[in-house]
């Protein structure tokens, strides 16, 4: 079998990772000055699909490093029920591929005529978003044929932390960024055929984590509803005990992705009690009881860690897919470019 | 078989919502009154479970309403990772039917010494949560003793929208809401007979909404899985067109939960498209081709609205727990208070 263009981008994800951070320095100085230079109260977030997932992610690594508010905002309320937000005192972030889904373009254009300070982050810098937007984060990750997204998600996330980095002046995430594409390399040698078995035969799947990990739990589940047939779906450690819980019976699985931050413990306890209750649990980043461990790249910084995650589960989910049957390019129903209003 | 105790909450919904209505005018007319006297540049919420599905509502309801941003904040920011949000320009609403989960109380606090105006919509008026908030609006559902909550989410729903009414002085919305006990009763008389008879053999199923409507399909999903074992998961009728859609195969149930308002029409759009794609769609409030239409109460407003649909899917909900051979009252592995941290 040829490889597959989803194996091939998620190859070049330590190169596209390192090629941003050489190329984007003038962008997200540019960004961190303005930032600086304006009272803000509040980030919103327009995103859809796999790049609101690194809007998700982004929400939690502003919360918890420059203590501001983040709302994602339902590019509905712009571009159907049109209602202007007043937005007067906060920075607009918008995150797309293709930069062209009509509901994410309206709401760019509603949030700068609201009074935001925006920005675009882009794989294409022409695009109608990037154009509405004050400024430019192009991803520069080249071409990605496979309709599902891996290393435009992986870079947007990156584009979206380096900008706080910049921001915030914060010199230790600078450093863990910088030495981000080396450990991606690493990342991506993972191998996590524990769970690979699991899933071959499973129709349902679980997926959790807690603060900025519980986005790439969010995305992990993506994928795997994208490229495997599967129906996963992501919850925080906490919120799955709030009712989700019950539909967890005797062997189903459950992937808990955890990292070296404050919230291990909890979704540590969280995964155990699952595996108490007969759940097939598979967890990074801890031992935990009942569960089986997966192996990650070793800990760099609690913001960066959970995009070394995501790289080792997408190593994993393209060679799931082709077990389970699919070409991880073409899932069913799906374009690349999806343009809703 | 006896009445379960759902089933009885289920019936009092139109007399709680009556009650409520009669009783919280003070304590509503108070909030009004000091949301009015600041400035409020942004909305921040505190939930979890089906409270945090009133929350969602919330937020749609305030950004169309209000023109105002909504940030839902997840409590692992002040919990766990113990970051106080600058929050001077904002409210926050708490919203927890014992007000006692850890993770909530410890966020109020938050929000509150973050210079928030706080309000605690609760069922238990002396709960910790309450008494971190400076405003209080009480349920006054009386006791909720099937786990699943019913009565508690819909009369929390209400009481937000109750408050934004007074906050926006909005004499159409007050109308519509003095309206609601009659239509509730209505909406429980409706028959959803063959959604029932699909999901009774079903494993997983979509819930779509889109907007205010949206919050209803996360509820619904989540009722879904607690009362009945179903892998159900709710989208937006846009995000789910962003990538999940590459699961809905022939036959796969979508429940497209439509009310008379702006976003009906690509709403209605996305479930012609997954009919067409094989899926046995369920709709409300519109007639979609390849799909079966379900009854409705009459529309009083497009923010009301969601809450009869919601009423008449809990009605139809409890039976199809029992069909499926399940005691609608105790859901597997899951307590009344969930307590996280």
């Amino acid at each position: 079998m040829n490889e597959s263009h989803m194996a091939r981008e998620i190859a070049e994800i330590p190169a596209v990772a390192g090629r941003f951070l050489a190329e984007s320095g003038p962008a997200l100085s540019e960004i961190g000055r303005a930032f600086r230079a304006r009272r803000i109260d509040l980030v919103v977030t327009l995103a859809r699909g796999s790049s609101d997932h690194a809007a998700t992610f982004l929400k939690y690594a502003i919360e918890i490093n420059a203590g501001l508010p983040v709302a994602s905002i339902g590019p509905s309320v712009s571009s159907i029920y049109r209602r202007l937000l007043r937005l007067d005192g906060a920075a607009c972030i918008g995150i797309s591929q293709s930069g062209r889904s009509p509901d994410i373009v309206e709401a760019m254009v509603g949030a700068r005529a609201g009074g935001a300070e925006t920005v675009a982050i882009t794989n294409f810098e022409d695009s109608p978003m990037a154009q509405a937007a004050a400024h430019r984060l192009p991803l520069g990750a080249g071409e990605e044929k496979s309709v599902a997204a891996t290393k435009t998600f992986l870079t947007s996330a990156l584009a979206g932390l380096a900008m706080l980095a910049e921001w915030q002046e914060d010199q230790a995430l600078r450093n863990a960024l910088a030495a981000m594409p080396d450990a991606l390399s690493i990342a991506l040698e993972q191998d996590w055929e524990p769970l690979m078995a699991r899933l071959a035969r499973a129709n349902s799947v679980f997926v959790l984590g807690r603060g900025p990990a519980l986005a790439m739990a969010n995305e992990a589940a993506l994928k795997l509803k994208e490229t495997s047939g599967l129906h996963a779906e992501s919850y925080s450690a906490a919120e799955v005990l709030h009712g989700p819980a019950a539909i967890v019976q005797a062997h189903f699985p459950v992937l808990a992705l955890g990292v070296e931050d404050a919230a291990l413990p909890q979704l540590s306890a969280t995964a155990e009690r699952l595996a108490a209750q007969g759940a097939d649990v598979f967890v990074t980043g801890a031992d935990v009881a009942g569960a089986v461990r997966l192996s990650s790249a070793p800990a760099l910084h609690p913001l960066v860690d959970p995009l070394l995650i995501i790289a080792s589960f997408y190593h994993c989910i393209e060679a799931l897919a082709r077990r389970r049957g699919f070409d991880p390019d073409t899932p069913p129903h799906l374009r690349k470019v999806t343009e809703t209003v």
